[in-house]
């Protein structure tokens, strides 16, 4: 609750900001992980990092846990999760075991296995979680899982250093991957060369120079002799944790599938529609949640606490979640700390915007927060304004790039034709703007007066000012509309 | 609630401190705008900004927001202040059209105008801001506005640099006024420079260098059609907002009068003393803030909740609002979160102190606040002591200058024959002090033999230590006292 | 509640950490104060600082306070520790005092001394004081007194810069001592040389260099006139305030015994077993506390309300006070916001550890916290394992010597054949750690499935990483076991 003081030498000096491709990739044996720049600019001065995962079908992307809060969105196909809490119940059978098990009781099941809470993901899903939290992601669906997570290095819940990190409980991860792009020594020696420059072109690591290297999970850093003590199995045993000649990478091939916890309970039931479930599994956390809170139970918010046991990490932006809805320009879906409490701890909440085309989104300003935007879909225009007036970014953005809209500045985004959409990281739990135009607009709550005075312009003029615009974020395209 | 790690290099060396003159001054149509160094050590290492506007009669301080949260004090004059809070509802009828409109309930009224909340200002008031939130002041008394504000741009609501930054949603404003004094390309050299000498000599900034620029408001930045098409209206008068060719600066004179709140009322009522409804006023909107809170409708604390459409934002400094009085010696007043609510999410209070002729305010030391004393009235001596034991601060200093006191270094005022009067802006919403003397000292809780054996004195004279001097904060001087 | 953004232009490369003695060491009257050294990377990176007070029979630690939350931990011996908030009541009367004049009703008692609350200290103790809020402690055990401090330089409620800073309030300590060993002309040179190589060598530091100043206490800068205005004294009174020719040091030998609050109890009561009375005293201040908070009293937690006038310093770790107990392996013991409630204000907490010969502490990595952990008896072997999968610590450590364990990075503990102790400090008020192994760790929370895929074990052989070690946190060793 009390704030830091500091002496930063450094500066943002953010005259000129770039919508960003990813730098490094990093392939593995069932898909590949890309990171953008950490040295960039725009990212140093947000705190964040930036990353994406492509997983191919029956891949998995090992167990891992990251030093901040990460927020994650999906941006196709579907997928299970898996985080494990630290104190919380193994509540879950393992669904492919028990629909066995189940349909034969007196079976000899030789494996009857349990661990804790797993959900199935799927696109406009945005997960949240916290750092130092190990997770694991599966994909069970029939086409690439494609997730884009922003990582937020700059939270006061990483107490290391601002540089990504990626903690592998198995496997035997490239080197560069667990720096988020950057080797260790470079991180040095980069961060304090000239960050003018941005280079466009993607490095693909190579994975040869890391074969050497003793293995990149946790357990490999243990005396191997420990590690059969610890665990009380075989040296041999404790030598296969330390995956020293694993290439697989950070996302491997399964042989098994893993079920779903709704395929695992279809088999058992009735048939129901899918959708109809999941959305009254949603209710019911929700309304679970919403009891607890009413009790007082939310702790003061560390979030670790037990309630994480039961606390909800997901939630969905599809259309009928949707908090504004326009149907001649689109929709803004709001993932924030009241929808997702997980969020208060994390500091994080997220927006998804999908614009019709030549729509307009109400220029704005974050009031409280960076908004880092991914385009998902389409392409559109991006025009970000600094405090002294001038448009420190006005270009054309598509599908795949990444834009960090500074706090307090302005900004205004004009669907292309085939419409835009996007999902915004911002770094407040409920993060808020303030709307230049429109019906809940700043021009509304100031007097007549004192916008025409402020403008020279006169009273009639300034009453247009005030409420030519009637819609309230979503703007929908004046006729014949060019960008 | 987490704390955060970080290696910073540079250390505040608070060796020698200054009472501190503006450095930059700009003026405007209508009154001037002056800032403190933030270059100065003393305010790099509190992290905190210091600015003052001078507001002349009939004149607007154009709508703008700050990258920080911001605490401000009325020195002299009256005013009438708008804050635009988004998403909050247009709860007021202008004045001056409302009284209109009521005499004559059937004329036809071109303009009826609705915007959110304004509030009466007056000499002794305290305002708080959050970061991002638009507000206008306006000179409705009949001599000049005298405001300073502390803005604290080491506030964790400020998520850029330590820059202070002032988006101006209107008007033409010099180029360094949004910057507080700081050119753009200065500040990346200045922060580097050697900051051992302190230039007492004020700059004044010409307002020609900055007439070529493009405008120096929010909406200049937009491309003209574009906001034609948000706004829903012409292109010319889209170029009219940007206002390019307005070389009124920051302050404006407005032909029209805004008219208070309270004079509004009073066409329409009976005649009651303003003072009277002022007090009512205040009183109400505690009450209704109390009722709210003992409901448990507080939120966590961002600070813009919904709460913050009914917040009170104004604080009195009163004698009638005096937390410690002495007849014979002065009186502190307090405005923290209890108080003004507001604070706990700015994570900012106030002290208004008044001493007259000699006397003393106990030496303290701030317990979990930097304090940031502007000097309203009169002279006095202040000795500011180091951990070491070495007054790093010991001098005379007068009205209009700022100093500041670093956390849990020693300060201990005396008043000039004149008496002495300070506003002091603390960098913690609930402000703490620990008396060196008086009846709530420290000297009090400790055991006498501690007292004794620490310094080597008597159990006699570590009596006297503990209960000579029987006043609380204020301490009347002695009879025939010099400075 | 929001995140401070900010670029740090400097990295945390902890490739290389070290088990650390003290390196400045500075004698007093009847004691000695050893600090680590600040300028240690570990200790950069992590924020903190690190000392160790040996008390004498009879010595008095004079009243001070420090710059930033802090937390303690009695290695040895006994003692009375009284801290001074303000605007607390003096509820204690002096015990020595009160005890003569009970016995003797009618006696005119020339010094009825009254003071705040006192507590009596013991081997096992945490203590945990506040950000500049002065305390003292008082040898009256029938040993020396040793007692480890963390000081948490790097928490928010430090608003300067990350130097540790103590100012006395009474005689005249070293000069380096108030700077934690640095000398303020050094500070600054020292933070900027090279850092790699850390001087195991420690430096006693000569008193005779600072004799000619003018005294190191608060008082001693202010101007002798005015204090003795202040205190209402006589000059040469005031004089002696400041301490200037004492060279006693930080710790003194007192004259008279200070009694404690349970002796001078005793005196009046019958007898009664001191533990019980112990146990009371903490339980009975415990049910006070729940019922406060059940009533909702608890504040918003910037840990100097009202309520710390009768909050808890103080919790014992005893094996009564165990959280987990294996009665072959050891045991451990937890004190956070839990259990002592101002840790909640501090965002400390600590970790209490007995390993019998040759146990294991369940390999672990601490979620939101760096641990710093100071061996009290002893020795084992120590790894700690970062990112990628490389030991950055793999060494033997003993008795006296510091180790600090980052956020995130494995640790793995193993008692030598004496047996292990230590006490850990934790930069987070409910710091949580998550197992790799044990009965609550992460292989019990993933599937089977995963695991035998992430590792390219079999089922089987995943089975028993998840089953074989059923004990929780400390396992037994392993028959015929070697280090």
């Amino acid at each position: 609750q009390q704030q830091h003081r500091f002496t930063r030498q450094t500066q943002c000096q953010l005259q000129n900001l770039n919508a960003l491709q990813p730098k490094h990739r990093f392939r593995s044996e069932a898909g590949e992980t890309e990171f953008w720049d950490q040295n960039e600019q725009q990212f140093q001065c947000a705190g964040v990092a930036f990353l994406r995962h492509k997983i191919q079908r029956k891949g998995l992307l090992l167990p891992s846990f990251t030093n901040a809060p990460m927020l994650m969105y999906i941006v196709q196909g579907e997928g299970i999760q898996g985080a494990v809490f630290p104190g919380c119940a193994e509540t879950f059978q393992s669904p492919s075991q028990q629909s066995q098990h189940r349909s034969d009781h007196r079976q000899h099941e030789s494996f009857p296995d349990q661990h804790q809470k797993i959900r199935q993901l799927k696109e406009g899903d945005v997960i949240a979680l916290p750092a130092g939290v190990s997770h694991w992601i599966y994909n069970n669906g029939q086409s690439q899982l494609v997730l884009v997570a922003l990582v937020d290095v700059g939270s006061n819940d990483n107490q290391l250093d601002e540089n990504f990190r990626k903690f592998f409980l198995a496997g035997n991860p490239q080197e560069g991957l667990v720096r988020g792009g950057q080797r260790q020594d470079q991180s040095q020696r980069q961060s304090r060369s000239s960050r003018g420059q941005h280079q466009e072109e993607e490095e693909e690591e190579s994975q040869s120079q890391q074969q050497e290297s003793d293995g990149n999970n946790l357990l490999s850093g243990f005396d191997e002799n420990l590690l059969a003590e610890v665990f009380n199995i075989d040296t041999r045993l404790a030598r296969k944790l330390q995956n020293e000649r694993d290439n697989r990478g950070a996302i491997i091939r399964m042989e098994h599938e893993i079920q779903s916890p709704e395929e695992a309970e279809e088999e058992q039931r009735e048939q129901r529609s899918q959708e109809e479930e999941e959305e009254e599994d949603e209710r019911s956390e929700e309304e679970r949640e919403e009891r607890r809170r009413s009790r007082g139970e939310r702790g003061s918010g560390n979030g670790l606490e037990e309630t994480f046991c039961t606390m909800r990490l997901k939630h969905r932006t599809d259309s009928s979640f949707a908090d504004i809805f326009n149907p001649r320009g689109g929709r803004i879906t709001t993932v924030n700390g009241y929808n997702l409490p997980i969020l208060n701890a994390l500091q994080l909440s997220a927006e998804r915007g999908v614009l019709y085309n030549n729509a307009i989104y109400a220029p704005h300003w974050n009031i409280n927060a960076h908004s880092i935007v991914y385009i998902t879909r389409g392409n559109g225009r991006i025009q970000i304004v600094s405090e002294n007036g001038e448009a420190i970014f006005d270009d054309q953005v598509q599908e795949g790039q990444v834009i960090i809209v500074p706090q307090n500045h302005a900004v205004l985004k004009k669907a292309g034709r085939q419409g835009f959409e996007w999902i915004a990281f911002k770094t407040n739990a409920n993060a808020k703007i303030s709307q230049l135009a429109g019906r809940v607009s700043v021009m509304r709550g100031l007097p007549l007066d004192v916008l025409a005075n402020s403008f020279g312009i006169s009273r009639e003029e300034a009453m247009k000012l005030k409420h030519n615009r009637q819609e309230v974020s979503v703007f929908s395209p004046k006729r014949g509309s060019q960008q």
